[in-house]
């Protein structure tokens, strides 16, 4: 009961909990996918605008930092981005099917490893991907930061293929 | 002694304090800031890509949700969006320097208000600007992920103009 109690205080201490953050973020993947969806399958690997990647590579970006990133938070094993250490990340996707297999395998990993992160843990200070000094926050941050921006030029790309992006609000 | 030995573990319990959230924000901020200015007067008011609204007008709806929104969740009195309640909300900017201009008291503004705002504020649940419900750090990460969005927005316009746009991690 005290410890209860204790843990409902510790709460309303924080700006936000860790289940929070998570549920955060899962809602803004549940979006992305939708935009991944919303590309014609030719679209979604060839076009962009203003000489930018497609978006197949900026969602591909994304499951890159994702998963590593996360794993790196949990362990504090980190390897250069982009470096291969799983099968899924070896992948260069061709179809958007197989995009959208790995945003989920993304997904579903990101439930796994994330209770298992001690909350002391997001405030150590740490190279992410061996190079970027910050602490485990601000790097998961700028993973999800890095979404809604990428994802913000997704809807420029649809909007510029004639297509009406999902609600921004939709999660 | 005890005291600041508390706050101490309280903070170790949060995966992000609610000042560090402060700085997270305004680092965006000033990111959002050098995308305004690296716009060409005239192109920050009438460029655009598929139809869409240009910079100046992006830059102000962040302006206009930023200083009601974070005035709204200290004080729990809201008004729809968009509605004027201030001289610099109702005026209409013709110039990058007004817009810059604009940006910097609603700068200033979060940095006065946030300090006032109670650690448990941020769980209450609450329709902003009179109708959306949410909790109010739910509410504060649509304006922060709102800027990013529409600012991830900017840089395409940027690309497209053949501008280079400043770093995302630069904030």
């Amino acid at each position: 009961m005290e410890n209860t109690l204790q843990n409902k205080e510790l709460t309303m201490e924080s700006v936000i909990t860790q289940s929070e953050l998570l549920e955060h973020w899962q809602g803004h993947r549940k979006l992305t996918r939708r935009v991944i969806e919303a590309f014609p399958e030719k679209e979604l690997f060839s076009f962009s605008v203003g000489g930018m990647r497609p978006f197949s590579e900026l969602a591909m970006e994304m499951i890159k930092m994702a998963g590593p990133g996360i794993r790196g938070v949990l362990t504090g094993k980190w390897k250069q981005f982009g470096e291969v250490d799983s099968d899924y990340e070896k992948s260069e996707p061709k179809t958007k099917t197989e995009i959208l297999e790995l945003w989920d395998i993304t997904t579903r990993e990101i439930d796994e490893v994330w209770p298992q992160i001690p909350v002391q843990r997001f405030h150590e200070v740490e190279a992410a991907f061996g190079q970027y000094e910050g602490t485990m926050i601000s790097t998961i941050f700028y993973l999800i930061d890095n979404e809604i921006h990428h994802r913000g030029q997704g809807y420029v790309y649809l909007r510029a293929l004639g297509i009406e992006p999902p609600y921004f609000w939709e999660r």
